[in-house]
């Protein structure tokens, strides 16, 4: 419970510093079995990876994943699985004052406050680039998940800045740097070259769906499935606001619009994005996050220096103008770790999890 | 883990149901030493008690706390504090069909899907009524943090279905039966009372702050403060979204606004809600939360029986027509419930725990 | 975390003092489904109740339970089961200077400086009686590993003070107040009459054992079953030694004899104690443990008082001269508890848990 | 708690197999601060290390420590400190036919088992090799614990199969592979010689203490010192029984000569073994763990293969002939693991943790 472990099933413990020699996490709980691979984990890594258009950090990182144990033969043994990614650009020389003051919006603050001490070098463990660990593990879950129930996660950048960017199809988000389901970026693009150009950054709202969860998910009180996923994307760097379903929405509706009908063919609307009473309903989930604009940037900031006088701040170096650029993936795979750790939670209740429930009264184990 | 503690060093275990014979909690970390007496509890448990207003459930409960051990002599030992509240208004005849039909939006149909079986009186654990548990052992956690830090917790009503309230005054929370911070709530009043006419319900959103926080609380990965102030928020019977300061304001924000500047007298504004790279800075925390209509309304509803037939639902019984009325004092506490947490963590790391810090680079223990 | 809690998946949170108004516990992850009612844990209570004969202390409580919560209609509903014992027969006076004063042998000494406060009523938390909720969870856990699994838990005194007791029969167990497998207990009531007479107390070692364990339970590393099961057993009241399967004995052993030969009926000895690289082998389980003499005797002792001058020391009341002739039923209890949360995790990891193996290279789920 | 992390507010999570790429481990929750470089884990890892003695296996492993996170500029910054172990000298092709056959008394029988597959190669992951990672966890709980409290860690064997080992003097431990409290071990030497030459193996009995303990470190129920102790020692591999104090020796002792008395210099005795109620004494921690023989033997067994087939058992490789002659600094440093997880939980109730306590009453923070 120290903190850098991510459920208890399923257990996902990070380690590393933007700028050390290497960061990695430790997976315990990955049932036994499994095919498993660098290559199942390196998709999803190679999404997040930096340096991949001129609408994010320049920094190249080819993130190549290690598998170091918990895998015998392609499989899975049911033992811990270390994945260790090593850094290979660190380029710390570019940081200017900001070891002796606290940039605006930036954890520099919190940090030295908590620890005594901080690793300044690329914002050290505060750094997103330790979401790196984060969707390797999600990949191993999301495997699995698909292998035994079918399940799936998307997800796609719904609003850059100002620009609200409209649904057209989930095909085409992996064809642009935005994660954006739409055919033309055009727009997007314009939006943040302007905002390079002014030396600022945006914020962003995505949208992360699961579909095919099995029903039954979720403890009611207070490990609710639905708690864990805002738990989840909360703890996502820049993350300020979380929705479930209708989300904030729901706040002018009224009951007789919000609860979902139901029919003998299924849920009719889908308000309460697929969790009822904290538990999944089966429907799919769905999740929308509010990412604030990056910290880091050129624009001179107003601040103090470590021993409290004022002092002005200019961060150089390599950022992401808009960090909700690449979060799509970082999200999705933490909805897929939530939904892994409580599917085994359930397993251990209930033999018998299942996706569809034809029989709604069938016999339990 | 099994889904019903809050918190690891001050681990909260809530059980029971709307409609058995009692509800409660055990608390195991409180420091010992500190004086508790059941009044102290009391006072948070009769600002959340149903039957006080004619705008929520008239069901008659004195929620009444009875400390069964952890107290000697009027100290806390630091042994488990069990608070147990008699149920003592069941009245579980007004159900109608609901056994054998389920209600859109309610958790009838998740519960039932999950446990193969369900206790339908009052919603049984899925009832509102099991969040007074966690306020009375928030009030535990509010009058440690007060005395230790002298940290404080306040919440108000912010808006009531279309009716957006204007913040006033603190003094005027207590004041009425919305927790809403004017002189006036006349329009409030009449807005519940045409939503109980037409059968309805309506959402609401909530403010919820901590004044006098420690700095340097919460772990920078997983377990951030704000990812557990999100837990804890959603985690809440019919939350729907959770704010964590500019909230979803922060898409729009550009970063030279959004990054709360320092000058040597402090932070010059609070976009960041307190919470920076996941660490409490130490400016108040400042959540809001998005609550759902009430999902139990007297209006029909289409829905199916559990044989998946089509099935009229109409609830009959006692409900509040929005959940929202009683939530501020539920959300306090939890956000109390979380301080206290990573209070106690903090103290672990490091014994010299502060709220302020004017010796920045302090030397550490 | 905080210390009153034993199990992760089948989590007990243990509550209550020796002479406050009650105690019990909360059993957060019982399956649903199972037939549960009071008389299912009564039976394991009664085993374990002080005053059934004149060789234990003379307090007489009923120790009746009350199922709180977590029961509907006789059948548990995966929620949690709070169990009440009310304490009634608190006769404190009986204390003399002991609140002043420090037992040799006693927790009165690491209490107070722990927590800089206790309550020396019966001992507060550190009495025995603290047991009794860990039965009633242990009678729930046999309960559903008996029906899942038909495993069974059997325990019996092995040795009192000096006085080896053979092992003549199971069947002996339950007819005498020593859970001695022999017919004739006179030599033991002989013993334990003189040593009352001498106003002392002594040790004794217990065997407890489970059979149609499931195979498979248990993580390699560091949650072994057999460390489960010495963190279980040690934490008993008066535990100083815990042995698996040869034990102690295994020190002399060499290779050749210790390592138990496997025929295609099954192993050929069992000096592993059904536990193999910390996971089980279906085997059954062999524990043994130590037991010191209560330190609470009428014997006059040399000892200080809290502010460390010399005190001599004579503890009235009632107490057991011998915690090992009720401690069978708690050793039980906590080996079908270990069995539990191990049974359930690994159904976590592998839905088809089973106990026997006609077919070791089956396919896994 | 998926098994493979060792503690909760200093959590280490173990990874890797024999002869994978690597072994290691995450430690989560080390205070921020404290001077750590690889050389202060270094030492430990050699007194473990293989290939010291003609006594243990010949397995060539530097066990080369390698510190890939939370060091930054020689100092702990409070974030995870990843520890690798890269393996050396992995030669697998002395297995013979032990991937189709079960080895009497080897992990072999109850992974296959519980996972469906198995590692074999030099035990995958049940090899005692990964008490490595533990080893070096435990150097930098002890170096924060002499820092903190002054508490040092000992150990030394005290039998190895039928000889007794006289206790003279903790100076000679270092100067013999035995880890022997004498000046002469050639008598040791002699025996090992022979039980090598008949292709046998041997248990032995490990004596581990710690000084300088705080007082007050133990939840009272369950997780007490002693109970966690217990866990840690019976988690070792090969290990099965584990002593506090008096141990097994208390089953005959009267309570009279039991209770160590007390007087204003402190204890008179120590069969407490440092813990009373499960709560630390400050007295010296004492622990004894008994070892069984190594289930790897040359000699012949009689064994099923895993089709259950009866089939002829020999091990081949290199394995030690008494696992025990390498335990003495696992078993400190795991002693040093429990020591500090609960010190730093202590200091979460009790800011003010202390090791000697002239004031007993002093006032609580």
């Amino acid at each position: 419970m120290s903190g850098n472990t991510f459920g208890n099933l399923f257990a996902v413990t990070n380690f590393g510093e933007s700028h050390g020699p290497a960061i990695g996490c430790v997976i315990d709980g990955c049932p036994p079995g499994m095919d498993l691979s660098e290559a199942d984990i390196q998709a999803d890594l190679d999404r997040r990876r930096p340096g991949t258009s001129r609408h994010v950090t320049q920094r190249n990182e080819p993130d190549a994943v290690e598998i170091l144990s918990g895998v015998y033969q392609g499989k899975t043994t049911g033992t811990p699985i270390c994945l260790l990614i090593r850094n290979t650009d660190q380029r710390s020389k570019d940081y200017g004052n900001i070891l002796e003051t606290f940039r605006p919006g930036h954890a520099d603050y919190s940090y030295l406050h908590k620890y005594g001490l901080r690793d300044p070098r690329g914002g050290g463990r505060s750094s997103a680039r330790l979401t790196a660990p984060t969707v390797a593990a999600g990949a191993v879950a999301k495997k699995w998940l698909l292998a035994k129930f079918g399940t799936t996660f998307r997800g796609c950048m719904t609003q850059v800045g100002d620009e609200v960017i409209p649904f057209e199809s989930w095909e085409h988000v992996p064809n642009n740097p935005f994660f954006a389901p739409v055919a033309d970026v055009s727009k997007l693009e314009a939006y943040m070259d302007a905002l390079r150009k002014a030396g600022d950054s945006c914020g962003a709202r995505i949208r992360v769906t699961a579909s095919n969860v099995p029903v039954g998910l979720g403890e009611p009180l207070y490990d609710k499935l639905d708690a864990d996923i805002a738990f989840a994307m909360m703890g996502i760097n820049a993350v300020k606001g979380v929705e479930i379903g209708a989300g904030f929405a729901s706040v002018t509706q009224r009951g007789t619009t919000h609860g979902d009908s139901l029919s003998p063919e299924g849920f009719q609307s889908n308000n309460a994005g697929g969790v009822l009473g904290g538990i999944s309903t089966g429907q799919d989930l769905e999740v929308s996050i509010a990412i604030k604009p990056t910290s880091s940037i050129i624009t001179p900031r107003q601040s103090i220096d470590t021993s409290g006088r004022p002092a002005e701040v200019v961060t150089k170096g390599r950022h992401d103008p808009c960090v909700g650029i690449r979060a799509t993936p970082i999200a999705e795979a933490l909805l897929a770790l939530v939904v892994m750790e409580h599917a085994l939670r359930q397993r251990a209740q209930n033999a018998d999890v299942q996706v569809s429930t034809p029989d709604i009264m069938r016999t339990r184990a």
